[in-house]
């Protein structure tokens, strides 16, 4: 089953208050969803991911289609089982990483053959290939296999690769059969292009799929571009339905994303700079490795009750990531993500309490944003 | 306050069940200490090691020294306080890895003067330093500082460094003033000879510490040495006072310490390997990152219930450890050391109702040894 209720819109903004109802139980939005990457959110178990909040988390299709492969995870009963996590999981389409990450790309209206960079080898994904992936892999929520634009790139370029997408969706749309159990979201193209974006809008409603995501921002581009697309974006975007904005994961990102009518997003970013030892506070970020820290026996951010918080000190944090204890990297990991789950939150209070732009305003100026 | 009861000898072999009290609570022995090197135990949260049944752990006063440093231990109130720990702490005395880790040592009577294996920067102890630094730390169990010599060694190297190393447990009996919240352990040595083993011993004794270790042994030497070395050893020390071996940490070491009637150990073993994807199961050792494992959906030990084998199969721990995830190392390190403190149940267990060579035999048999 899949059902959106979309319980409040702000006064203040587009902002909106919602909950997404899956098998794997409910979603209170706007949510951030931690990243697991390879069947692991990096360093966490399951029951941390719970303890601190997370509702549902991502994970990637390229990368379990490379390792272990889909006909381990298959013969596990699908990824839930494999990685023993039994609330709702989205994977993305593998899409984002045959462009980013693979070598020797030849794109085609049939997919993408692509050398894996792991090892090399020849693969090659369609959209059918990555429906079949993602059926096996039995995620909640799934996605259709798309081209990210890189940033920048010319109009050509963007009209080409947008509509190539747009067949590619409904090549998706009539290769999914499991809709009971997974439900599948379109992604709207266009690049930085408005006129683009608008007809990758318009044509993917058209398709009527359940959920929509915004795809190819957060490339390179400054805020302010992303910012301005992704309001004319969702402008076009049924209010009956969940939208995501894909790879999105800093604080202010967040908040300028949700203001913008955002339901759902994702990044690496909190566990990747957790794992560097760079800790997001309610005062900014903070380079944990620093020598400042040596001897501060405080939390690492004082209005925060996070486990790490609760119990150890700047002072052990440091020593950790001064000697290479992987502790270290677990306590940043848990501290962040709680950080970012507790401030989405927040974030539907404020909505629920119609103050969001009141509450956005007062945490970007103790974080240091403009 | 430290009292040591011996609550049941053993009919079979020199076994022995007994309980510890300290004032950061008690320990069952025969025990298993997990070694936490620079204040963590590596991998794990102290509410994981408290789990998995964790009575005491093991610091080191060398690492410690080095980084972060004792000052700042010290204005953290204490190791228990720094790294979030309230249950018994043993700290070693620094000796083992003076010789074993540091470059270009020089001793003399008064101490050793050493580089560090950091940074190459000059450092000293002395028995009365090692004890002041162990003041610091806090830790329940102190021991004497020593020389861990060798093996091989000649007699006249093993006579010379013996008996420095009881003029140096006299100095640091002298030191040590915190006598109320730490006891003081002295170290037998003595190499592979029993005459320097008898004296050692003998002396130790009369120099009345609360507890007494073997040190000098599992260094190198065919395991049937260490066994009638140890046997022999045992014969001299109290039964009233508790019995440490140093450095020992697989299973079959361990029961041939218990037998002999050693009531603690320690070793980084079951965690060094379990980060190499080495994991210890009834059935012997396994490398979780072999081929074989990667579609078998059982646990990793069938008649384990520790978190991992709960919840995990072979297949997914062998993937994460296959794609470099530190989960995996998270897995098999709580297996590894529930394993060992499981086993150490069992054996006092089998020490209460006079089955402990019975259980060592079945142990054996299905685990693969002779």
């Amino acid at each position: 089953m899949f059902e959106f209720k979309l319980l409040k819109e702000s006064s203040d903004s587009k902002a909106r208050l919602g909950k997404i109802i899956t098998n794997h139980g409910e979603i209170e939005t706007p949510i951030f969803m931690p990243v697991g990457t390879r069947a692991t959110v990096k360093t966490m178990t399951p029951e941390e991911l719970k303890d601190i909040g997370s509702q549902i988390i991502l994970s990637n299709t390229y990368h379990l289609f490379l390792r272990p492969g889909t006909d381990i995870i298959e013969k596990a009963g699908g990824l839930h089982k494999f990685m023993n996590w039994d609330k709702p999981i989205l994977t993305d389409s593998g899409g984002f990483q045959v462009f980013s990450l693979s070598d020797n790309r030849k794109i085609t209206e049939d997919g993408v053959e692509f050398r894996s960079h792991i090892d090399g080898s020849k693969k090659f994904i369609s959209p059918e290939i990555s429906i079949d992936i993602q059926n096996i892999l039995g995620s909640d929520i799934i996605m259709a296999f798309d081209e990210c634009a890189p940033y920048p790139a010319s109009h050509y370029y963007i009209e080409n690769s947008m509509k190539r997408t747009l067949r590619w969706a409904q090549r998706c749309k009539e290769h999914h059969k499991n809709v009971d159990n997974q439900t599948l979201f379109g992604i709207i193209q266009g690049g930085m292009y408005k006129d683009m974006r608008e007809i990758s809008a318009r044509e993917m409603v058209d398709m009527d799929f359940k959920g929509y995501s915004v795809g190819g921002l957060s490339v390179g581009e400054p805020i302010e571009i992303m910012n301005e697309v992704l309001d004319f974006t969702t402008d076009f975007m049924p209010k009956s339905k969940p939208r995501y904005l894909m790879g999105v994961g800093s604080p202010d990102y967040l908040f300028e994303a949700v203001e913008r009518g955002i339901d759902m997003a994702d990044c690496v970013l909190p566990t990747r700079i957790a794992r560097n030892g760079t800790v997001l506070t309610h005062n900014g970020k903070m380079a944990i490795k620093n020598a400042v820290y040596k001897e501060d026996f405080t939390p690492l951010d004082r209005e925060c009750d996070c486990y790490t918080c609760r119990n150890y000190s700047r002072a052990y944090i440091r020593h950790l990531f001064n000697v290479d204890e992987i502790l270290g990297m677990r306590l940043a990991t848990i501290h962040n993500l709680y950080f970012l789950l507790k401030m989405m939150e927040n974030i539907r209070e404020s909505i629920r309490g119609d103050y969001f732009l009141e509450y956005k305003n007062d945490f970007y100026k103790k974080y240091g944003y403009k």
